[in-house]
């Protein structure tokens, strides 16, 4: 079942963020039990070869790959939709035309404007790849500036929209306020709810990027599509509590 | 100060095990303050060139770069060493003439008959390197399985020898104990008292691979080199456990 | 002779296609005789760092390296232009100033306004790139969307355009057909026509992706520059239709 | 059912042979119905990193992927094997002695010694990796020199190995013949049948590198481990014979 | 002390070119004692997987690392931001509203609208990156086209813009001159005059792609961004030279 | 001509020294019109796909391609030879036995037990690289420790040696010299006349490592084999010179 017919359900999907370049750790991550894998060549750190890489290494885990493009532009979406994603994230939208193009991009004719050539996807998916990618492709804009947060209710009813996503980051800096999750902080607070009406009102998910701590309440808030674990940060705060541990009891001994 | 000058001194060192071949967690394990980072080139997943890149980034944390090499074989020796590594681990040694081949590899004449050509670490380090590198580098065999453990002594005290390195699975399994941590059972807690020994008399470091839970019994054992994690299975399981966290906590919901 | 005077010249050149992202393949394919190779860079597999030591390959062997870019961008075009391409393939254009655009991304000034730093192709073609890049380059925008078919004039009259290229499985889309060669089908041998119609009113030459079963067809319909070979394509057919024909021998047997 | 228990049972076994560095050609010939897809590193173009890439493709397909080393190098072998190769052909194989030592490298003590350190095939196979391990993987000696065949029984029937690989072109030369199959020559034909007594003598099944027009032949032979495509070779061929026809047809127009 | 106060300051600072895609020898050129050490993505040789490593190796060195962006796109000038560029150059500046585009994506909100996610660069500089990242990064437009030449005076006072970079062979041609250093030739020395003069009145820097021969008039002309090596033309002039000096004694011998 | 001929033939031949993984740096140097250019995986810092793509910028430039492999290792001698390496210079090698071994691994069938398979080369020298490989390609094990000093005229009367090469670095430290060229100093003027006698009894060439200053003394002394220039070094040391000179005029000034 894909990741629009779960939320379509009601379902509630967990996901990874990779920042890593890696296919190992993509693999480790996918083989975790997500629903989802994003690879996020926006801020993580990977090229197209990697990427692509990384895909082939979620597949064999069953959890769906999705890619963040560094920006809204036709050229890289749909070459990470040939090398297999099956939800592309589109950074910094700032309107329902800009959502327009980032649908547009992802789905073929007559829906959209995507370029055939599935070279990659083809061999996981076959020749049936082409008729059912429309259907199965999820394209989910970012809503993360105050232009974006002023438009939602349009850039959310876009046809071809699936979810939009919150990055609570760069939202937080639009709103004046240290980037981060500011649950608790009005401006954030409105924020979320705004974009959630405005999902709920087009019929569509919300999505977020999250963590351990706060994605129960990103749960209750509704969202669909919640990141649990980000690579590095995870690796970073593991090692760095670990050594500090094993620094406490060596020096107690 | 050296790995091999805290270690005279009676310093314990702990450190990070990178199997992920990428510079960003090597760079990431680095700055998390460790003594020391090892690149795993015998079971990690890098070739040369990402190994070579990966000492870059420990480099630029402080923490001392070590390399364990596929094999004990002069050539990927020589290789490691003229890209930085102040430290090669070397597997599976079973003999004090095989811990001499280690070392005669390691070290520049007359100790030893490394070849000359310190392209990058030369960069690093300045004209200097030949004159300091036999004292900087520290040679590390490893004691895994069952005639290492027989010549121990022989392998402890071959002139060259900085310390010796327990690995956990191989010697367990040599020993016909399951891979891991065997701390309990007899034949185990002999074999790491054996090597203890040996280390002592011959006035050489004892190492090994452990983890958080471990390493403080390690300490206590005396170890000077002690591994607290392991990059891929510190990322695996904190993933696993925050999916199962966020899980369990939403179907409570 | 360069492709532009080939074509002028009335001749028909044969090609193949890359999408592996492989100097390998790059070379065996350029070395199999054909006037060109083209380094797909929007449906194929490869980074720049890959498709500029596939131009080397090619380069290699004496056939024309072309590059199709991932979308009409000045950056990537450029690039591969100092990369060696000596022709360029642009998707989608739309209309006669993105055609405009895509020239001027390809030509030095005053024709365009390319900028100038040759690093690789400077090595190949020495002090003289610069005076003669205009002439030797073609540029090759592609009329695959139903709004490119309805401008095909402007666009293959554009100052600067050498050929345009008719990308069959994106075109048959428009024209609302299945992906494919479509001939025989009205809309989609009108739609060859009137691209062809175009480009000889212009007096410029017509491209096509094919292969070895339809590229007679295309040379007959006047097409100069024609693919014989997509290498994926290629491989994976010879692949299934040995492996079915041993299957079956060995079971007779 | 592993490749073991399959030739055990008495069934012949059909394989690809991937010369190029590429996981999209390795996908796309796992994906195609081999039973095993084999990477060359003796004479392909990968190192080891893009070798554990090709695994992860050849995983997704079902097929088992194996390596053929560049030596009857320890380090190697298991960095193979940790990668996730179920079968391991080691070239050059010249006695008994040899034979054990390439078994010793691929099977965990007791039966070998491998050192444990699973780290991408654990992600694979997850925690039973280790007890299964050796009763999964092939080991496959080459027998392709004089004194290989001189010694053929005592390698065929040393402990552990699985089969005994026929490399059709090294023998040639071995017995003065030009490389290549050589069948109808009496030194050629003695020494497969040769071989094949061995195999059979020894309880283990032959296994050789072929192509589509030999494969049948030597499943007449018996052979349980054919290969019938290889990558560079078909990609070649067909790319030269489809331009020839491409041509002539051209020209005859 | 960042370059921007440097030259606020008055000072001059020196640079390294690399076209080169190779950490090695950006870690070269940044020990050899340059102030910065700029990766040209335009006409340079990387991708970012590679840019990345070199900015590692330029951090080692403590010389600034710069990027030279392929086009003011704002996707890639936000990435190589996060990997730790220092400054951005942004080629083919055409007007002020092009200059206020670059500085929007290279500062965050409110100054400009920098996406958060600074990965790699968090690791180098720690939590306290988003605080002074705006007042540490350089926002350096080219100017080199006519039209720039025009707008120069719009250009350089564009709030947030740090420095205008002056690429002397676009400038050439885009002057009727041959690609190169024009000094002495009126229409080249005013054209620099002018930029040198828009830049003081604007209160910002002059930059400029040199070498060791010209660099001295240009810090005389008051640019204080003054590159003195390239990598690729210093390696190949000295390899040039160096032979033909070798060539010449030994034929003389 | 190959590099033998022309030795036998009594001429000397010039080189370049490739330390930087990078084909780019490979093809300027092999275009810079040196006799062969040497790509160094015992120093340098590629792994073997970086020096197959630097193999074909060399061939690119109709320079030989030379390559040092890390050891005296058939595997790694074979596949240097499979990408087109035309010359192999084998270090450390101490005796006849072990000079015997690397011709062995160099020469096809009866002259040696090369493997065969020359996928690359293939592409390259077509069919007929089988029956001229043997005569083509320079065996050449290098002289640079005192036994090999002792054996030195074992080494070079071994059947198949083409040269012996002097490391100078090695050469020196075996004989308690700084490393470096120490001409004047008795004991390594000795040596190299000791090696030069060896050579011409056993009518073959001498090698060396050099540079552009030295180079001139050692066609004196007859070596046939020098380089000149080696790639990381000419470019550390122009770029010091170049920024000193800059420097000091802008400090002047």
């Amino acid at each position: 079942m894909t990741l629009k017919a779960r939320w379509a359900a009601g379902e509630a999907t967990l996901g990874a963020w990779c920042m890593i370049p890696s296919a190992l750790t993509a693999e480790a991550l996918g083989r975790a039990g997500f629903d989802w894998v994003l690879i996020d060549m926006q801020h993580g750190c990977m090229d197209y070869e990697t990427a692509l890489s990384m895909i082939r290494a979620i597949d064999l885990s069953g959890a769906a790959p999705i890619v963040r493009v560094p920006w809204n532009d036709p050229g890289i979406i749909g070459r990470v939709l040939d090398a297999g994603a099956l939800g592309v994230v589109i950074p910094m939208i700032q309107s329902a035309e800009e959502a327009r193009c980032a649908v547009d991009a992802c789905l073929y004719p007559p829906a959209g404007s995507r370029s055939f050539g599935p070279i990659r996807v083809g061999l996981r998916d076959g020749p049936g790849y082409f008729a059912t990618a429309n259907t199965r492709i999820a394209v989910i804009p970012m809503i993360e500036t105050a232009q974006a947060l002023d438009e939602v209710d349009a850039i959310a009813s876009t046809p071809g929209v699936d979810a939009i996503f919150v990055g609570p980051f760069d939202l937080s800096i639009a709103l004046g306020l240290p980037p981060g999750d500011n649950d608790g902080k009005p401006a954030f607070d409105e924020a979320i709810s705004k974009i959630a009406a405005a999902a709920k009102k087009a019929g569509i998910a919300t999505a977020v990027l999250s963590n351990a701590k706060v994605a129960p309440l990103r749960l209750q808030q509704g969202f669909q599509m919640v990141s649990v674990v980000t690579d590095i940060n995870a690796l970073t705060a593991t090692a760095r509590a670990d050594l500090e541990t094993v620094r406490r009891v060596g020096q107690e001994a």
